[in-house]
C-alpha cells in the first residue's frame, strides 16, 4: 500500500492571505469608487534592467542557431556566471569565495527549502520568530518537528526577534545544530552588524552547529559597515552556507536565478562524530535533483555585473529605498515605532496589541493593504509589514492618505 | 552537533562517465588526426524551434516595460500554458486531464527526483533495471534502501528488462508500493503497448500501489497504437502520476521546462489505511519549495502548441528519428540484435558478454563514442546505447565507419 509522508499533515494551512483577500474584497465592495494601493507583497514592480534584457535577447539568438545552440549546461551553473559572482560579490569585499563554491539555482526559495535534505532528520533546528515560512515548513515536511501548538511546532527552537533585542535574537539556550538567519531581515527589515554576526559564527564554531544565512536582501544595504555576506566574518567559512538571489537585486522574481555558497571547508559530522565536508553533499544533491538554470537566464544574471547592469540595478534599488524612506517617515511622524526602511525594502511597524487592528485601519480609512505580522509567527503579533515594492506615485499617495486619516 | 544525512554515504560514485572520458582521451592522444563522433549523450543538438524563440523574445520585451512586466508567477505555472497542455497533450487524445492537474516545472529530472518526498520513507519502491539513475539515487538519499550489493541497493525491487521480456518487465512478485516506469524507455528505447500498460494499472489498483510514469520521450512515438500517456489507460487516473518534458520534445534541455500530471483522484493512503489524495500534497510541496518557471520560458513552451511550433517540433523529431533509423539499420546489417530506434531516439544493442568490449571496438576502430549499458544497472551488462542526437552528417559518417571496420 502506497503511504503518504504523514509529516505533511502537521502543516497548518495558512489562512492569512485568504483572510487578507476577504477583507480587501469586502472593502472594495463597500467602496466601489475607492482605489486600493497594495503594499503587502514582497514582489518587485520595476521592469528587468535593460542590460539583462539585452544579454538575454543575445543568448536567445544563440539558442536559435545550430553553431551556438546550448543543450544541458553544468548543473552547478556556467563558469562565466560563477566567476563573476565570486569576484564581485565576495572577493572584492574581502570574502574568499571561489567560483566552484557557488551553486547557481532557480531560486533562493528552492535552495533554502531543499538544503535541509542533506542533514540528519535528528537535527535540532533553530528558526527566527517572526520567520520566512519556508524555513519552518520544509523542516516540518522532513519530520524534524512535532505537531503545532500555540502557533509553534514542537521540537523547533524559536529565536525571538523583538524590539527589546532590536530584532537580533539572543543565542539559543538549548543546543541548536542548524540555525536559520536572514539579514537584512524579512519581515522585520532589521540589519545585523559584523559584531553581532560574529557572535553567531562563534556560537556555531563552539557548538559544532551550522548557520544557514539568507542574504536575499543584501542589495538593499547602504550602510558600509554592515556585512553583505556572512563570509566577511572571520571563521564563517567552516560553519555557514549563504543564500543569495537575483530576485530582489535585479527584479528576477519572474525570471528565476539565485545562488547558494557552500565553502569547501564548511563542515558537518557523521553519527560517529567524524568531520564531513558539506560541499560534496550539496553538489551531489544538485547533480541528482537539478538540471541547471536556462542559459539565457544565466546570461541575464551575468549582465548584472556589467558596468551598465550595476548602474541600472543600483538605480532600481535606490528607487525602492526611496519608497521605503517615504513610508518610514510617514509612519514615524504618526508616532509609530518602526524598524527597517533603511538597508531594507520592508518597514516593520509596531501596531499595538493586535496586528489586524492596524491592518483594518489602513485598509478601511486609507485603502492601503499591508501584511499583518502574525502571518510570520507569534512574535509578529502586534506588528504589520509595509513593503516598498510599488511605484513612487502609489507609495506617496498611500502615505498621504494614511497621514491624513490616521493623524 | 550538525549531523549529515548519512544515507548519502550509501550512494556509490559512478565512474562511468569518467571512465568513458579516460578511454576517449587515450584514443585521441594515440590518434591525434582522427575525429571522434559522440553518440553517447542524451542531449539534443538542433536549435530551439523558431516559434519558441520568437515567443520568448516577445515575452522578454514584455519584461522590459513597466506596464507588462511580470514578477512572481503562480508556482504551478501560468494558466495559458496549463490549458494548452491539457487540451493538446491529453484531452484531444481522449485522456481527461484538467489544467489544474498540471504542474509546470523546470525539469523532469527535478520532478522525478522530488516526487518521492511526498510518500512515506517505508515505501517499497520498484525500479526498472536498466534504469535512469535519478529514480534510484533519490530513494537512496531518502533512506528507502540499504547498502549497495552486487550493483543493486538492498530493499529496492528491481524490475528486470531483458530481451526475453522485450524490455517490458514482469509484474513484481513482491508487493511494490511505488513503481517507476519509463516509456518510450531510456535507455533501451523499448515501447509499451496499451495492453501491457493496462496490466500495470490493474496491478496498481489491485495492490493499492502507485505508478510514476516517465513519458519524457513521448514525442518520438510514431506508432499510432502506442499510448502517449498513461492516462489513455482506463483506471489510470487513480493510480498514476505522469512526467513530461519539453527537453527532448522541443530542444529545451538548455531552456528548462517540464510538467507533472497529478490527477485530482490520484490516491495514496495514510498509516491508518485511509484514502488520501496526492494532488494537495504535491501542490503543497510545489508551493513551499518551488517558485515557478521563468515567464519567458513558459511563453516559449506555449509556442510549441502553435501550428508553426507543432510543425517545427515534428520536423526536429523526424530528423532525430531518421538518424535513429540509420543507426538501427547499420547495426542490424552487422548482425547485432537491437531494440529501439523506432518511437525512440535510443538504440539498445546487444554486445555479447560485456558492454565495454563493443564500446572499445566502436571507439578504437571507428572513433565513435557510445554509452556502455552497465552504466544503467546490472541488466545493462552486455549492451550499449547509441543515441540519435547528433547531426545527420555525423551519424552517417559514424555508421559508415562502423560498417566498414566491424563487418
Amino acid at each position: 500500500m502506497i503511504l503518504i509522508n504523514e509529516h505533511y499533515n502537521k502543516l497548518t494551512a495558512s489562512y492569512l492571505f485568504a483572510d487578507i483577500a476577504k477583507r480587501v474584497q469586502k472593502f472594495q465592495d463597500e467602496n466601489p469608487d475607492k482605489s486600493i494601493i497594495k503594499l503587502g507583497i514582497g514582489d518587485v514592480t520595476l521592469p528587468l534592467p535593460a542590460a539583462c534584457v539585452q544579454a538575454m535577447h543575445r543568448a536567445l539568438d544563440e539558442m536559435a542557431e545550430p553553431g551556438s545552440f546550448r543543450g544541458y549546461g553544468p548543473e552547478q551553473g556556467y563558469d562565466f556566471l560563477r566567476e563573476k559572482i565570486a569576484r564581485h560579490d565576495f572577493q572584492e569585499r574581502g570574502a574568499e569565495i571561489a567560483p566552484d563554491e557557488i551553486f547557481i539555482s532557480d531560486g533562493a526559495k528552492c535552495d533554502t527549502g531543499n538544503i535541509q535534505e542533506i542533514f540528519s532528520t535528528d537535527t535540532r533546528v533553530a528558526v527566527p520568530d517572526p520567520v520566512y515560512p519556508v524555513y519552518v515548513d520544509t523542516n516540518v515536511m522532513a519530520g524534524r518537528t512535532g505537531e503545532m501548538q500555540d502557533g509553534r511546532y514542537q521540537g523547533l527552537i524559536y529565536l525571538e526577534c523583538t524590539p527589546e533585542n532590536s530584532f537580533i535574537p539572543d543565542l539559543p539556550r538549548e543546543q541548536a545544530d542548524l540555525i536559520y538567519l536572514c539579514y537584512p531581515n524579512n519581515p522585520t527589515g532589521a540589519g545585523i552588524s559584523k559584531q553581532e554576526l560574529q557572535k553567531w559564527v562563534d556560537y556555531a564554531r563552539d557548538n559544532k552547529a551550522l548557520i544557514l544565512f539568507d542574504a536575499a536582501y543584501e542589495a538593499f544595504i547602504r550602510d558600509e559597515a554592515m556585512p553583505r555576506s556572512i563570509f566577511e566574518i572571520p571563521g564563517a567559512r567552516e560553519v555557514a552556507i549563504e543564500f543569495r538571489s537575483f530576485s530582489k537585486t535585479a527584479g528576477f522574481t519572474g525570471t528565476r536565478c539565485a545562488y547558494t555558497v557552500v565553502p569547501r571547508d564548511c563542515r558537518a559530522y557523521d553519527s560517529q562524530g567524524r568531520k564531513t565536508m558539506v560541499h560534496p553533499l550539496w553538489n551531489r544533491r544538485h547533480n541528482t535533483k537539478f538540471n541547471g538554470v536556462a542559459y539565457p537566464v544565466q546570461r541575464a544574471a551575468e549582465a548584472v555585473y556589467s558596468p551598465e547592469g550595476q548602474a541600472q540595478v543600483k538605480n532600481n534599488i535606490d528607487y525602492y529605498l526611496s519608497n521605503a524612506g517615504i513610508i518610514l517617515k510617514a509612519m514615524q511622524d504618526l508616532g509609530y515605532k518602526c524598524t527597517g526602511g533603511k538597508n531594507s525594502p520592508y518597514i516593520w511597524i509596531q501596531s499595538g496589541s493586535d496586528s489586524w487592528s492596524l491592518f483594518d485601519a489602513l485598509l478601511n480609512k486609507a485603502g492601503v493593504v499591508c501584511t499583518p505580522g502574525t502571518g510570520f509567527g507569534p512574535c509578529g503579533q502586534g506588528f504589520i509589514r509595509i513593503s516598498a515594492f510599488n511605484t513612487q506615485e502609489n507609495v506617496q499617495e498611500a502615505m498621504h492618505r494614511i497621514s491624513k486619516t490616521l493623524s
